[in-house]
């Protein structure tokens, strides 16, 4: 089985005889072989192996984060590394696609061999789905039966470890948390946004009222602008934003959430740039494992119909229900709310600016 | 501004100083232009281009399926027709991307220019919905005001005359039940269908009885077919069937659902290929849709956070209450839970083989 | 390891703890670890994993031609194959982004622990471009070294083999050969078809005379169609075509072109829209081969601008080279250049009609 | 034809009745409609919206570096919209899907009308080239006929001033000789390069001695080595490389040259992140406008076969001459080859570290 043995060879650096002979067609076994099965098993080893990639990406970036002190040249690594996780992550829902020629018909021809494995039995993914941050109890549970009961031994201990440590969302919290921007020197940025954000607020209120509309058309902008400075307030007052998450409105601490809304804000600034891409990446992974649940959802309803999965769930259903609840990083993608227009933004004093950049050409 | 007049030039032809002679940057005109309008406007441009031209594919299948007789060489025609929608549609949902380079940030730029236009007042979109079948009253109407409130004159009455006029989704019906594939000759399709459904689930029942498995699973893999049964009882016995169509569990005739079953079931007869991708591309359009919505939703997400939409409505929870609730032929996606093994199916008799294929290689 | 024995489950199934054990980092084993290199391994088994899929299609294709008479039912089966096996192609075509996101400098952290390992050395990849008919004479042969000695023992002899059966090529020549519609009883088809053509020519040249051109234009446009008619001769002429074949301008023979331009020609028939639809995918998938060659190609640029590829070849150059070169399906996409507008095309008499057709709608 | 004109109407802010009334089909005008010429007419019409567009965000991006002093936070805004760009060229490759759902037999409905009418004419195309440097003598030219010989009066001179004017590809050299990082402080970094390259490539050869290796492999490989370091000198050696560039080998100044390099190599200091990702995002879209030429060629090769383009050119030809050989960033591209791994990078002093980052987290 030797190919030219002496020096590094294709096949077995890849260990291709090991990955090639991992296919067991359980309808082939039965005496009984649909030609479907093959695609059904390959499909879902490729989907394993990106999960096996994701989850040492997500692993290198939680390691850099637990670091004691953070290395500023780490956060273009990071960005990096998330990157190609959404990258990953493309790949993966357009794949759904060649799952799509299987046929209702063709897959009632193994169906029934398959009983009652399910992908609700992803290891990787339920340990991918913890590493970001969700939670058991903000899980959906079909049947009230915890996820992990799936799973014995070594591989359930890992799960619960898992949920133990600290996951990304902890972890970018903290470091939003350590960011010693929000009272820099002599600039206190709260303050200075919350004047920004009345100024804005009181001239739109001004421009509407002598504007050549009806007055219903008025009072329902004027009403317009009232939720949105109630949100403001929500937001901006940390009394009121730990009510918010203690009722489950929010999720991010408060100190967190204004750094996150300073770096949305200045991104311009080179020192902010990375990290402002790092927080958008961690929105865009968010969407495109909603995004990959729900294909996943319509590849099953394809499928299926209505009928109930492979596992005895019903799967569709599982998985349209976490779309939606499953997501991670929704305040993040929330601090958008916050934005005010660069015409209202308070100008940095010239000494934090310094700090932020760096004149490199003369 | 003639170009090379005696002939035929690319700019003349395309009306391309027409075309890119169309956008009027509101910003610009208030005399503090945002760099991102552009973009806002040329996106929104294109998606209405292709909206022109997805119409211009429905149409035409319309038509062809509005004649009295429907000319067999024409199926071929439709679903080539369906199928240039389709990847007009994956084009529409990949260049969500493209919008998604804006950032917050860059939308408040312009954002209070635009109000109230919204995308909601897209008319060739409405034209698009009420053409494939969606009924005013099954519309997700927020606020409860009708739709066509967002147009006047010739445009409104355009939206109206739709709404009387045949849908795609009538026409496919009548069409699936004028098809004489039901009771042919002395076959008698529901009827074998039926037998062949008792089969299977009595021998799935014995299996499980005499499986190495606990009382338990047996219940409830007992329990689980039982609710197969039921679900195929409702769909294959007439006056069930009409009972769910009043209770708005399902939409398409009794008859229409049959032929639709034959064509799933025997679509490997020639005759019968290109129906069944026909049904699938009608399957494969709604899932565009959503995505599409799907995908919309997620960009406001970014770009608005919380925030209200530029027509004054909550766009994202619009969006997000469409992308279930505006699917049009889910009825032909179940077909796939009334699919039974190829093993199980019933043969067809020799005459109507010949009737459904054409040896055409000795 | 057991996970809920008495029943299947997903991770044994799909032998998990082999496939996701399967990655060894030369970089790690030489105690120096490369972040990067579990990218580089799994993107490349995720590779082997779909040309496995594929060659498990395209094997079922050949199976079917390889038959003494082929079921016209398995026409359906062979196009829902290739269209799998192209939603395949553009997996991987897109799944060249990932693999992007490794930059020069993280590939240097592992790159010389694989030397002399190349891609090249892809034994499934080598069978599927003899598989699908590449002959070993015509390949791209980079220091005229023949590409299996590469491998030894069984896979050498697996290749030689497949090089003396029958290919996809071949198979598709043969079937064309025998589909009967060239001489179908009284209607001659190249005859009427080359009528056709020089009306279509004479009426070209007749439009021209009469226009509004310069004498130079009038010149050059009837140069233009004097080329057509040539190429119009070369093809239909059976001495001409077997002689261009000689001189290796095309490789389909003279019966089989005849019966490729009649299916293009009346595809609306429904008999011989199946076929149609089989011929394009076989463009498609030359096409999309060519795809990932083309951005292959671009990713070594990327990663290793000019420097020589792990297996000592200059691999962007190679790649290069066979992005045209082994292309196979070359003569059916040149049958466009044989089509003539709807207008000129023979009207099939009834009694072909009839046989081609089936009025299943009264 | 107003629409709520009291205020913005999305049909009026997007001039729709503008944009949807801009489809005059040829072949309509000659009594004979030809289904599909809708859609050759508006997919042309998207592609010019996007090329629009695409040269705002360029012209931005110039703008942006013909400044006296290029302000440092505005590399985050270049980055940005190079990234959209690129997205946008995602778009325009993406969609030609939709163009070769047009058959050769479809197409032929409306062709002769278009005549000589060719995509070579886009204007638009015409300036983005010239804008990102493709000089007139460097251009592939079928028949040896200027470019600009297509277009008329202003069209004409506003492409002659724009070969007269600065390119991307000239801002972006001077742009990387303005960067002060060749010579900071006492850090001689082309030096320090060169001696770091001498020392791998010794490492390199005594490693291959002393290996495990057949004389005539190490011979091999030590010549591999050799053509290396030759590639090495000539970039390195400020005289061999502007040989090279009067060679028309390399366009990019040597000063130029190793500003990229030193970014490539440094690229996660803070600093330098930002511009590591501007000059990788050239590369990109030279590689996106490649693929999408190579695109568009296949789809030719669909449609016309060998025949003879609508303006009279061989258009695939022209198309296959122009992927290559319009590539304007190869320069960048080939830093690659100048990667050396991070083993043998020369540390930066700390007095350059604190100019190039800043550390933010305490």
């Amino acid at each position: 089985m030797s190919e030219k043995t002496s020096s590094v060879h294709y096949i077995n650096y890849l260990a291709l005889d090991k990955i090639l002979d991992s296919q067991y067609l359980a309808s082939k076994e039965k005496g009984d072989e649909a030609h479907d099965e093959m695609l059904f098993i390959i499909i879902h080893q490729t989907y394993e192996l990106w999960f096996k990639q994701i989850l040492h990406e997500l692993n290198s970036v939680l390691k850099l984060f637990k670091a004691d002190k953070i290395d500023e040249s780490n956060i273009g690594i990071v960005v990096n590394r998330m990157d190609r996780v959404n990258k990953i992550m493309t790949t993966l829902i357009g794949q759904v696609d060649v799952l799509e020629t299987m046929t209702p018909l063709d897959f009632l021809g193994f169906r029934n061999h398959l009983s009652p494995a399910s992908g609700f039995q992803s290891h990787q993914f339920r340990k991918l789905e913890v590493l970001l941050g969700l939670k058991i109890e903000k899980r959906h549970q079909p049947g009230g039966c915890p996820y992990h009961a799936q799973f014995e031994g070594v591989k359930k201990q890992e799960i619960l470890n898992l949920e133990d440590g600290e996951s990304l969302f902890a972890l970018v919290e903290k470091w939003l948390e350590r960011i010693p921007f929000l009272n820099f020197e002599d600039f206190d940025f709260i303050k200075k946004y919350e004047n920004a954000v009345n100024e804005m607020l009181e001239k739109e209120i001004t421009e509407i009222k002598s504007a050549d509309l009806t007055d219903q058309d008025k009072t329902l902008r004027i009403r317009m602008i009232d939720e949105n400075r109630k949100y403001f307030e929500r937001v901006l007052n940390e009394d009121q934003h730990k009510g918010a998450i203690k009722k489950e409105e929010t999720k991010l601490s408060y100190k967190a959430t204004m750094s996150a809304l300073l770096i949305n804000l200045y991104r311009d600034q080179p020192i902010l740039h990375l990290p402002y891409q790092f927080l958008r990446s961690l929105v865009e992974l968010d969407h495109k494992i909603s995004t990959w649940r729900f294909r996943h959802m319509q590849m099953v309803e394809k499928m299926l119909g209505q009928k109930i999965g492979t596992g005895g769930s019903a799967g569709q259903e599982y998985l349209k229900q976490t779309v939606d609840k499953h997501k991670l990083f929704t305040d993040l993608a929330n601090i958008a709310t916050l934005m005010i227009s660069r015409s209202y933004l308070p100008e940095l004093p010239q000494n934090i600016k310094d700090k932020l950049g760096f004149s490199y050409v003369k």
